[in-house]
């Protein structure tokens, strides 16, 4: 059965590996898959989505709320604790096809064998809410003492980022509150439980928490347990939280864990009834694919939710909790054709971001809209103009990510108009949506240069998605990416003539009318490097054939410190030809229907031995053009390494010195695309579905559905062809 | 009297230095100021101009011809020898008046006291010859035994240079060839002796020399003495270097030292006519500026010779011998107002490697003049793309000298206007003058992008003087010369009108109607950037004032390891506002008419304390800009540091792990130009010749000649006013 993913024995060493591997969530929160009794050293976490802090100067980052699942068992004052105990049996699981996590531990004490399990599940049908049913059975009478609440001591990269704890007890119900120290936002968590015995209730606070401890004699053989209903509010979902997360929190203690739960796994089978991907004759890659699709859908922001999905998911405060082009490029087509609603979602937080991206483009001296490199909240800009750190000097290294990656807003626009095309929902267009791509397309505009003698627009001194190459002229991706954003803002403007006040309005509000001229000049000359005629090959960017062409062993083989960072300046890839992730491939494969096999293979071949393939981010894409020239055999490691990499927990851990652990919903909104779009070959265009299928040697048969519009529709495919029928 | 410069006592630690500091040269070669006996773990060096080797991949440099003055003597078969002897008196001394090199050492030994003394010149007559006078006496009578001759085992840094050395002796005449290994260049070194006794002489050879030991019992308290002529040729200056050194030194023996001497003192006497700067008051400042006075004058191609002078002189292999911008912006101003027929040498070195300008240009992907940051002969660029080690992982760093130090050739164009303009001789632009100048505006029209919306042209990713920010945008002192070079690319066309044959074959030549029309746009819309209205600042390129604000003390309390490189990406200074060296200062130093003086003022203020100074070219700037402003107290202790570089030795000898000690020609160019132009004040202006004292305050008298067009003219300088009268 390919629905779960489990572990078992204690393997403390896997303590943050499956934290991440067990996550939990709602898109309004993640619940690291740690145990109820871990404190922060254990890097629990209830990560917050589009909430964030900064302490001092440190980096900004998302806030961890208070820890409401947190149970400790005292067997005669012994603690039952997985990281201490003596252990028999553990194992944890994770049910995929019910979103619910299990651990069961059997430990061996004063009271002999003691069973302790516990189910949690983040609600899918009111992401405010956290369930747990907690239960354990001792061997030997003996006196219990379970402690239960809300720690507020929580794991933080860059904290503390919670102050000002106050505590609220009432009958079953504790809650407890803190702020924020930057904005002084409010996050209240109230935590209400059930219990299928009577003991001895004490309440007791610590510095940063509130518990319950119950006391009572267990008898042997019997089976005790509570459940447990935590809400979390914050003051960015209403005014007063702490009343709202009281009440929700014992709204759910009354329905009830049962109900609450047969509602949430309801939810989830419908969610799985659009959303799987069945692939017959390979258990492996079925798991691995269904493991990514899950994660991609505990991180969707439901329920009218407007913020994005960040790098690292919900699995902590890694990469500053930042939302990334990975969003857009890589996550963005799952939803787009599986449900186009949290698709819309995702592409009203860069319409909500505008004016942060508005801001930034000023601080450089542009116009337009220059998206943020690592967006939090408003569009600010995460990201430091020095990202890591010289493993050599322990200084902070200078990097462009944050100033000259420009592709970020093609990324957006691209975004955006991949949407509208598949939904054909103009408000899209309407409520913002040109205003950011009109915006983007000036902001190229005003970053690119003219080169009277060459007659063309370029674009200098930037990154392109291989980031090991920095202030590269005219990067072969980026200039493409911004030739369709111009090439897209001009048919934008097209779609709206049809509604010419709302039209003139815009190009009024935008002063936009001097820029269509410029537009399209640069629609006619910007420079956008083209396959060499003998070759095929497209150069990544100015003057890159002519750096060392080194081999990626050879590159790696010169590093003097493990940790050390290949890019920047004087990283050992710098001046080679190695790359860090698909970038000309990467162009390739959006670009497919542009390009001959001929060149789409050559650059394959050629850049594929090349690639370091440092960012998860670019083995799906690797998979998705060998499919695409019909070398589906190419394509296969690349897309199980896709897929497994929170499986195996096999990906950079850290950059430079800092720890960019988490879960990788880009390298899983990859899987999701390499499956689909590169195995089946799916494919829609103007409305017409087709499939051009490469299946891998042992799959038999793919089956799937996809939304187009508001037609669902049901995909099978073998080797030998597809069927596709409405449903 | 401050003609002398001498050292007196043993002083080995400062072996290197005075090397550097006794140097005496002819503009062929230099011969540094090391003891007779000397071998190359001394570093001796007749170093010479305008011929390089490559050994394998490392760097290229200048040859060190075979030292014909070694010699060495031994009583009773005792060496008498600076470094191991025991020594009763010691002094060295370099007679700047007649450029003559003294040496006086008195050894204690079992002939008692035995003094040893030597004179010799480069002859400025004929500049391949170099003559010595070398004498001894002992207190005791005692066997001698004197080997002289010619010493083939050099010192090299990046070598060996010589191969296939060949051996030639006549009668009182010896001579040594080698061949280089790189181009198979041919250096030949002839040296003939006369001797005031007479001994028993045997000829020997070793590896890499050709010597003579001559035998004889030495009376006490007589005076014995030899002298040598030797003469250096090369397959450079005539095709059979052998016969001409071997003639040439036969021929000058003949004629005799005495009157060679007085032939070369004679010319010397004459130059110090011309170049000599009087100041009457302070004794230590007449002293400093007559030494770098001599400096330049033993640099200066003479004869008709079209080399230039390379950054550390003829000192050494250090810098690779490579010409830099230094010549036209630091040392030629000298040269123009004291000998207009050198700067016109000066001149027709960068007219001959006009094609090696063209050729990097093509190989950046420019059309034009992109000069050679470090010239070698024919124009090659001896700069490599790593200049610079990092201490830290001991790799070569990537460096932007040679790809984005635009402003060189913006040098060149000035230093042949700036020479035509002073001479008004014409000749100089129908003899490749025009060319380069049109060439190199060329290169800046290619290099240029235009910002369509800020309807300018702008200078992208540059490196200006002040190498520790790399690749800038906009650095006003790049732009403006440009700028410069544009107008005068203009004008140069414009004065060519009457002419208009040669005018019309030129821009048919170079193909370059179409070009007059982009460098009309350019002189309308290239970007300078100009003093800020409200401050007065003249920002040293786009963001520099965003930079941290860093005094130049906490910068350098940054460094960990004190050899570390403070440019580059991650240097102490990149992300700061310390800069390396004058840069808006030596703009605003050679535009000064065009700006006010509360401008000039504000920039030197705001700079000042900024800058570094770790380059020897810039405490001249300030100290000329302190003088057009009107505060010669602020002048003078640049002024002072400028002209004694030499002299103290206070220079810097490392660039991260590199030696880079030598002499400082640009700074001794400085030295004059702050004297002259800068506390006299000398002006010229279309014929007019002014001068505007800012005297320090213990000078009472500057006095000096100048050379406009035909005419010399004396001036005579007071704090209260001049006087200038023709001679």
């Amino acid at each position: 059965m390919s629905w779960i993913i489990s572990e078992a024995g204690r393997q403390l060493e896997k303590t943050i590996d499956f934290g991440n591997k067990f996550l939990i969530g709602n898109g309004y929160f993640g619940y690291r898959g740690t145990m109820e009794e871990y404190g922060k050293e254990e890097l629990p976490a209830c990560n917050l989505s589009g909430i964030y802090d900064q302490q001092g100067t440190a980096w900004r980052e998302p806030i961890n709320a208070p820890n409401g699942l947190y149970t400790q068992l005292f067997v005669e004052d012994e603690p039952h604790d997985l990281r201490t105990g003596e252990i028999v049996a553990h194992s944890q699981q994770l049910d995929m096809l019910r979103a619910i996590h299990q651990r069961k531990t059997v430990f061996s004490g004063r009271a002999g064998k003691v069973t302790i399990e516990s189910d949690r599940f983040a609600s899918s049908t009111d992401n405010h809410l956290l369930h747990m049913i907690y239960s354990f059975s001792l061997e030997k009478t003996a006196r219990v003492r379970l402690v239960t609440g809300i720690d507020g001591d929580v794991w933080d990269i860059n904290g503390p980022h919670l102050f000002d704890y106050s505590y609220y007890s009432e009958s079953r119900t504790i809650a407890v509150t803190a702020v924020s120290g930057e904005l002084g936002h409010k996050i209240a968590v109230a935590d209400t439980i059930s219990l299928s015995f009577e003991g001895e209730v004490r309440i007791f606070e610590t510095e940063k928490g509130l518990f319950r401890q119950i006391e009572f004699i267990a008898q042997a053989g019997k089976s005790y347990h509570f459940t447990k209903a935590v809400a979390v509010y914050t003051s960015q979902d209403v005014e007063i939280p702490l009343e709202q997360a009281i009440k929700a929190s014992f709204s759910a203690n009354k329905t009830g864990y049962k109900l609450a739960k047969s509602k949430h796994v309801e939810e989830w089978k419908e969610r799985w009834t659009m959303s799987d991907v069945l692939i017959e004759g390979d258990e492996k890659a079925q798991l691995a694919l269904r493991y990514s699709i899950y994660q991609l859908l505990i991180l969707a922001p439901q329920h009218g939710q407007t913020t994005s999905i960040p790098a690292r998911g919900l699995s902590g405060q890694t990469y500053k909790g930042a939302v990334f082009w990975d969003t857009e490029m890589f996550m963005l087509p799952f939803f787009l054709h599986t449900d186009p609603e949290t698709a819309k979602n995702l592409i009203k937080y860069r319409i909500q971001t505008l004016d942060g991206a508005r801001a930034k483009a000023a601080e450089y001296g542009f116009r337009g809209a220059f998206y943020a490199w690592e967006s939090q909240e408003n569009g600010q800009d995460a990201c430091s103009d020095y990202n890591v750190t010289d493993v050599f000097t322990n200084r902070p290294m200078r990097t462009y990510f944050r100033d000259k990656q420009i592709h970020i807003s093609s990324a957006v626009a691209y975004g955006i108009w991949q949407t509208y095309v598949m939904t054909d929902d103009r408000s899209l267009l309407l409520n913002g949506g040109a205003e950011v791509i009109l915006e983007c397309a000036r902001f190229y505009s005003s970053y690119a240069y003219y080169q009277a003698e060459k007659k063309r627009f370029e674009l200098v001194d930037v990154i392109g998605p291989d980031e090991y190459h920095e202030r590269v002229y005219n990067n072969a991706y980026t200039n493409k990416m911004a030739a369709y954003t111009i090439d897209i803002a001009v048919k934008a403007l097209e779609a709206l003539r049809d509604v010419p006040d709302y039209r003139e309005a815009l190009i009024r509000k935008l002063d936009y009318q001097e820029d269509m001229e410029q537009l399209a000049a640069m629609n006619a000359e910007l420079y956008v490097p083209e396959p060499n005629d003998e070759t095929g090959l497209i150069e990544q960017f100015d003057g890159y054939f002519k750096l060392e062409d080194a081999t990626v062993e050879a590159v790696r083989s010169r590093l003097i410190d493990p940790k050390e960072y290949w890019g920047g300046a004087y990283g050992v890839a710098a001046d080679t030809q190695v790359l860090k992730q698909a970038d000309v491939v990467l162009l390739l494969t959006l670009f497919k229907e542009e390009y001959t096999e001929e060149v789409k293979r050559k650059n394959w071949q050629y850049y594929e031995p090349r690639t370091e393939h440092g960012s998860s981010l670019s083995p799906c894409i690797y998979a998705l053009l060998a499919c695409d020239i019909g070398d589906p055999e190419w394509a296969y490691p690349y897309f199980m390494k896709t897929a497994s990499v929170d499986l195996t927990g096999e990906s950079k851990q850290f950059a430079g010195t800092i720890y960019i652990g988490g879960t990788h919903p880009a390298a899983n909104g990859g899987a999701w695309m390499a499956a689909v779009l590169g195995f089946a070959g799916l494919e829609i265009r103007e409305g017409k579905i087709t499939v051009t299928p490469q299946l891998p040697e042992k799959w038999q048969k793919m089956s799937f559905k996809i939304q187009v519009k508001e037609d669902v529709y049901q995909v099978e495919v073998t080797k030998e062809g597809g069927n596709i029928w409405k449903q």
